[in-house]
């Protein structure tokens, strides 16, 4: 079984949870809501549950939910930081149940920064905290699937200037390596094809416009091909994301935000995926905010979080079937 | 009549010059071809020509060739530097013959930088000696059209590091002044609609991941309104080239070479062109290079030229009508 996590509960996460239950609740995957059950009694009938092994049952009929309590009473489309415990107590639950082998995988609705950062809350959002809790702090990678197109950036959240900054083999190494683990692991590819972009246009051509590419990014290929990784690359971002291109590789590395993110959400906006690699367990969520300035219109878009739940659900099948 | 330049004799322009002639012969839009005729003699029938003027009869039977000279045979896809100076000559009639009223824009094949820039040729590419050649040097703005979206980076050939240092309110202003004034002029958009692209993750989101948006970028786009332009932004760079943002614009203002080229090419590879905006005469390219690797065997495809080619004669005849 499925743990979504709450989010903001002032966020769009109550109502793309309750649309949610709705699509699947004839043909699954199924899933048990750990939050505030008020959140969605607005949109779908529920029932609490004491533990997950109960929600299979019920999910046909109402949309199961572990409770928790809310500070004070959540408005649409107004965060208040007295319910970021609840926010954080979801996630952190979550964890402790899948470490516990009673549900299976995390998926998480959206919770903002600043929200729960205002509370003391430390990590730039779930990806680090999920690493924290799971005793591997550092080794969380963000991948962004979509249908057409998988993605790692290498950098993150920083600027783009701090982002060229940060850039090293180390850091493209133990990425990569994270990937390819992650994909043999999670994907049922035994021998992932990883796909390189450069950094500078043209990929530096030959060290006219940029050196990261001889410098940083060549090296990492290199030493990452002699551990027996399918990888290659340094490509010239501008093309590597072309229908011909995207054919010869399983994920892109990318090494800022928007090199990744840009081909991603141009090409599959609605159905994007964040999966977190290098956690010992399955973590997946959709790839967005809790969008505030929507929130209780009922015209957000579970597209996101339907795919994030089937694919946490195919992640769990492929790794019980992974030797 | 419009004038297609020769570009490296060693590349594919040829073979698609050739392809664009099959494809254009019965419906157009016509073409000259200014360079050397046994180039295309191997594909199809040409006839020599003294004056685009007498290009129009001969087209549907036959591709018009104003003849050049070239210091030695070409050989596909083995480029020699002695015929540099008739790929520079080619460049230099045919804007001429644009400027004398003899022909109405110039479409130009794609050249090595490598190859001229060996016989002295300074320039970094066609566009700025086109500019040099019209006497606008350093006006010269690119636009990439495709189907699907237009994109101008602001910042173009440098290294990423190095795009971000060039970054300022005053080259977004002076970029954005001329696509406003090309798209009004020769793309019948009477207001064009300016979105104009953060530099970081999330437009920096209020400063937290970099604080150029704020700035450099925000200080450009009042300064632009208030001179009555349609612009609008920074708007967070992987969102902005979703179906769903791109029906609110005419262009995307993008702050370096990839944040423009990824989404065009993943978008629209085979079709993009490539535009000079800022200068007086009109010209339009194929959005890709001599592709030494392929030439010769008759596997190129001419569907940017032709793009090219039909966008050309578009703008020729929006300038015509435009008061």
């Amino acid at each position: 079984m499925l743990v979504l996590t709450q989010g903001d509960p002032a966020g769009i996460g109550p109502e793309i949870t309750a649309k949610a239950w709705q699509a699947n609740r004839q043909h699954g995957p199924g899933f048990v809501f750990l939050g505030a059950p008020e959140l969605l009694q607005p949109f779908v009938p529920v029932q609490t549950v004491a533990a997950p092994a109960e929600a299979a049952t019920i999910f046909p009929h109402a949309l199961p939910v572990l409770p928790l309590e809310l500070a004070t009473p959540a408005l649409a489309g107004q965060p208040d930081s007295r319910n970021a415990p609840s926010v954080i107590e979801s996630i952190a639950r979550a964890v402790a149940l899948v470490q516990q082998g009673q549900a299976s995988a995390v998926v998480t609705n959206p919770i903002s920064k600043e929200v729960v950062q205002k509370t003391g809350f430390a990590h730039p959002g779930h990806t680090s905290y999920l690493a924290e809790l799971c005793n591997v702090p550092g080794q969380d990678v963000m991948m962004l699937a979509g249908p057409s197109l998988r993605v790692v950036p290498v950098t993150v959240h920083v600027a783009l200037r701090q982002a060229i900054q940060q850039l090293s083999a180390d850091l493209i190494i133990r990425t990569a390596r994270t990937v390819a683990q992650g994909l043999r692991r999670d994907f049922a590819l035994p021998s992932p094809r990883i796909a390189v972009a450069g950094l500078n246009p043209h990929a530096g051509e030959n060290g006219l416009m940029g050196t990261e590419e001889q410098n940083i990014i060549l090296p990492a290929i290199r030493t990452l091909q002699a551990e027996g990784l399918n990888i290659t690359g340094p490509y010239p971002p501008d093309t590597l994301f072309t229908p011909h291109a995207r054919a010869k590789y399983d994920v892109a590395l990318c090494m800022y935000h928007d090199q990744g993110l840009i081909p991603l959400k141009t090409l599959d906006m609605a159905e994007g995926v964040n999966v977190t690699l290098g956690l010992p367990i399955i973590r997946t969520s959709p790839d967005h905010g809790t969008a505030f300035d929507i929130a209780g219109s009922n015209s957000a878009d579970p597209s996101s979080l339907l795919a994030a739940l089937r694919l946490a659900a195919t992640l769990v099948h492929n790794r019980k079937n992974t030797p």
